[in-house]
């Protein structure tokens, strides 16, 4: 029996009684694109709000290959062995289209996802990058109002994603492979210089050598990169989801930038500085969504972007165009 | 004698003649916030379109105290000895506040200043950001139609303004000095990655063995950096302005860059991209400011943002709220 509808009190009730089942439900509501369920998973939201933000935010990146869901496993499992409630979630923008999350197949999570103290929730669907995250972000408020203290967000090695995810959690560990392929061709520009760990994944076997070469490399070249405004310094680990070496390692570290009183503080003001960056960030994406929406502008923006680009017109003198052209309607 | 109005035909006809009092007339016309300056500005931004792009653009940037001044003083002479026109124009944000610009005092460049085949012309004053870079990007187009064959674009060492002139440039040039202070402290973040060259200044003196094995050690670490998406490997580089050595080297390495087959057709795609860029940012820039700027907002806005840091309000719903004011005038 499932019961059809439930009230939005019976929805914020359930999920601050750690009721998985309509925590789930709520989700489903908030991930909707129907604008009946709108106002609703607004309140909802609204009414977590309070009861959010007691946990710590963990963003997990790295290319295919590298070994994320097995690490998840692994990390996870570790973590509610310690009395943890572990929730997963993913931001991965290209499962729109594929349909092909990359936590779609829970099977290559097991343990955790049998796990009661672990809820595990793929990437919301239907939805642009910009939605796919701001989803996922007010996920986070509800699996947080629900009880769950720790909240890994996995994402996947595309630019655009990465930054969302940098955008909403409060530690982000990069995973990455030893050898020069991966250095050279898997990680954009940027990504690294975001992680506040980057840790080699696979040191195992005849791997282990080569894992202590690239933790020597990367710390050496650590001085060459720009200092955290927060003035954490990333730390280079390395370890082995398959044989769960190395990952009591990853817990301290982000304990230690947690727990530390500096950690807290910062962590209290880049959350501050997070919200701030979403509502500018939402009004902006909205913004240019009615723009690129309007008729008008549907008909003539491909043939003056052709302009542009062949040096026909001016960038900005064809912006001005298209800016009037949308006011006129 | 100064005529007081040149008409739109004399100033392209000065423009495309090469006379550089009407360039400069005409770059202060684009420069003007006069509305009335508006469509006239636009008229001679077109038509000098066609007659634009045949040059190098190199973007230079560094931290206050690289030696930024002098390294274009040193290499704009070394370009114009070798029968080249140099434009150095600069995007300096800072200077609408300070009105300080970095070449607003042109004795840091005495002999540039002199010279008959290099023009300089200060960063534009009294803009936003992205004012600043729009008529910057509108100011190389008109010193391209007066025949200048190679634009040097200076900024600061500002993360924004870097990237905007990242995106008006085809070559862009970071200016480093040996030692660790630099690294840790100057470069902000994702610069380095947009540098098609570091060169290590102020490779004189004591500091010459500083540099070389400041050179080896970035050389080093550039395998860690993700490859450019034209196939291009940084160059590492080192010179002196005040001595003038390195400076054939560094020329050398954007004639590599710039001669190459694929090079060329790289700039060319390059170029192209830039073009849709602007189009787009602009667009979105306007968007914003229309926004922004609106009396509604700009009543509620700081209150709104408030609640949003404070966790009284989900961003999103806040997002929502200033929208639906912004329709309501």
């Amino acid at each position: 029996f499932r019961k059809k509808n439930l009230s939005t009190e019976e929805l914020i009730q359930g999920i601050l009684n750690g009721d998985i089942a309509t925590l789930a439900r709520a989700i489903t509501l908030v991930e909707s694109t129907n604008t009946e369920h709108f106002q609703k998973s607004n309140d909802i939201i609204n009414q977590c709000l309070p009861h959010s933000g007691r946990s710590i935010r963990i963003g997990i990146t790295g290319v295919p290959g590298v070994g994320k869901s097995t690490f998840i496993e692994t990390f996870g499992s570790f973590l509610t062995a310690l009395g943890k409630k572990v929730a997963v979630l993913a931001v991965d923008p290209s499962s729109t289209i594929s349909k092909g999350s990359i936590l779609g197949d829970k099977t290559r999570m097991q343990e955790l996802v049998k796990d009661k103290n672990a809820y595990i929730r793929p990437s919301p669907t239907g939805h642009s990058m910009g939605g796919v995250a701001r989803k996922t972000r007010e996920t986070i408020i509800l699996c947080e109002a629900a009880g769950f203290d720790t909240i890994l967000v996995e994402t996947v090695g595309v630019g655009q994603s990465e930054t969302a995810v940098h955008g909403m959690v409060d530690f982000f560990l990069l995973l990455k492979l030893a050898g020069a392929g991966d250095e050279l061709q898997g990680i954009k520009r940027g990504i690294m210089e975001m992680a506040d760990a980057i840790v080699i994944n696979k040191a195992d076997g005849n791997n282990i050598e080569r894992a202590n070469l690239a933790k020597v490399e990367f710390t050496k070249a650590l001085h060459l990169f720009p200092a955290k405004e927060n003035g954490w310094t990333p730390k280079i680990l390395s370890c082995s989801a398959i044989q769960k070496t190395g990952i009591s390692e990853i817990w301290e570290v982000i304990k230690a930038y947690t727990d530390d009183k500096p950690g807290q503080e910062g962590i209290i003001a880049k959350r501050r500085t997070q919200n701030k960056f979403w509502l500018l960030q939402t009004i902006e994406d909205q913004l240019k969504q009615q723009f690129y929406e309007n008729k008008n502008i549907k008909n003539q923006l491909d043939q003056m972007i052709k302009l542009v680009v062949d040096g026909k017109i001016s960038p900005f003198n064809a912006a001005e165009k298209l800016l009037s052209l949308a006011k006129g309607t």
